[in-house]
């Protein structure tokens, strides 16, 4: 149910985007968009679908910004593996964008991609609301700016000549911004679209967010690159403290644990239909083993 | 009167950049966008403030997207001044970010600064009406995506390798992307918030913009770098097809008169109070002599 529906998602995210990138011209900076956008569990835009299924919103609405939230994270994604930043040369099984092209095609092809968040949800066929729209793009400029995604990276820069090392604290707030703040307008956008209240789906995203670093940072320990689609061991080789090297390996499974149980616990009102987001949280966390 | 004016203008931005930026973080990256924010003309600001005070739009309002204009404008900057672009070492008389930090904190402040420019525009104290600040993102996300500034970079880029020479027409194009849909944006975005017919301010901006690039080529050719802040002479080293070179140099400055007449005639309508805009426009291509 699960799966069928994240695959079904991954699909109509896809034809979305190619139906949007095969407007622009032919150039490599679009061929190296194409390139970043494609491929991944697109696990942001099926929170946005999910939370936009809950509350009736049409698909062909929602398509708008699960289109959206994948473009910023493949923006954020091409960035980091830039030489400068993490310096990767494989993203989901094949070349980064910088070893596949260039480097000033793969800033140019991020920064082109976030705009393009953006213009997608704030184009009038993502809601006939206006207010609906100006929201979105608030919250996706706040979710990604200085006070979220950049500031985590920054953290994560800073961290590493920090002269101590960092807390539980620390390492909470870095992933809060990193990954957590996309997480949350991802899972709220869809509550956001059909006009209610979305506080129920913030406490879910919260705690999906929190489990999802911890996954990812079990999945450095314990995954193999193959199945990653990137390389593993990076965090433990460089010494950085995560979530596993601070409280351990099995203490940090039982955390990702509890915090699954929280999401889930979270979408209590919303009845048997949310059953498929409470397994995409318990997908997040046992993907990871 | 005109100087005056630009001069206020750029006072009251930089005012309201050290208002939202002083909220942030104290980190690398902010203290890299608070420098790459710092200084400059603020043309497009300016542009921003006038068409509003033409449409009665209270400087209260207008304040946000010509702050905005110019932060997207600053993250460009800052990105295109990279080793993997331009490879610029100076900017407004100062260090590029990168050589003053290092290039992850470039790449990192100019993402940072994009978002910022549509958190600027969609906040609601840009404007009460939701309509306004919806249609002002999605035209910026147009403006400066792959099918405005991005695509006048690519274009850019793509003319380094190209077969044959850049025509006019193809330069034309170029400079429409690359800075003419912003300065389009900019001095439209008072006729917006004052939800009035933009159609005037358009035609204004797309002779300008172009008068504007006309006289960016003429400087790289007469100017120094003591005066423009930056690196002369690198187009016509670089064997770069510009509007001097294929124009020549007299026709270059006869055809940049010639817009500066048209931008001024399409403001007829607005009668005196348009006189700035005019000086404006006069003054885009006096700076180049």
């Amino acid at each position: 149910m699960f799966s069928d529906r994240l695959g079904a998602t991954a699909r109509a995210i896809q034809a979305h985007f190619d139906l949007i990138l095969g407007k622009l011209d032919d150039l490599p900076v679009v061929h190296a968009m194409r390139h970043a956008t494609n491929g991944g569990k697109r696990l942001r835009g099926f929170l946005v679908m999910e939370g936009a299924r809950l509350h009736g919103v049409a698909p062909e609405r929602a398509i708008w910004p699960a289109t959206a939230i994948e473009a910023l994270h493949a923006y954020s994604l091409v960035h980091d593996d830039l030489p400068c930043m993490d310096n990767d040369d494989m993203r989901r099984g094949q070349p980064t964008v910088h070893r596949k092209w260039d480097e000033a095609t793969a800033v140019l092809a991020g920064d082109a991609l976030q705009t393009l968040a953006f213009e997608l949800v704030t184009c009038p066929e993502a809601s006939p609301e206006p207010w609906v729209r100006a929201d979105l793009a608030l919250r996706l400029a706040q979710a990604s700016g200085a006070q979220g995604m950049v500031l985590g990276q920054a953290l994560d820069i800073a961290a590493e000549t920090a002269e101590r090392p960092l807390s539980l604290d620390d390492i909470a707030r870095l992933q809060q911004g990193k990954t957590g703040a996309l997480i949350e307008w991802a899972a709220t956008a869809g509550a956001v679209l059909g006009q209610s209240d979305p506080a129920p789906l913030q406490r879910y995203a919260r705690a999906l967010g929190l489990a999802f670093q911890i996954a990812d940072d079990l999945l450095d320990v314990t995954g193999d690159s193959a199945m990653v689609g990137k390389a593993v061991g990076k965090d433990a080789h460089a010494g950085k403290a995560t979530f596993v090297s601070l409280l351990g390996l099995e203490a940090a499974q039982h955390r990702a644990a509890g915090l699954v149980e929280e999401a889930c616990d979270s979408l209590a009102g919303y009845g048997a239909e949310a059953e498929t987001l409470k397994e995409a949280a318990r997908f997040v966390v046992t993907r990871a083993h």
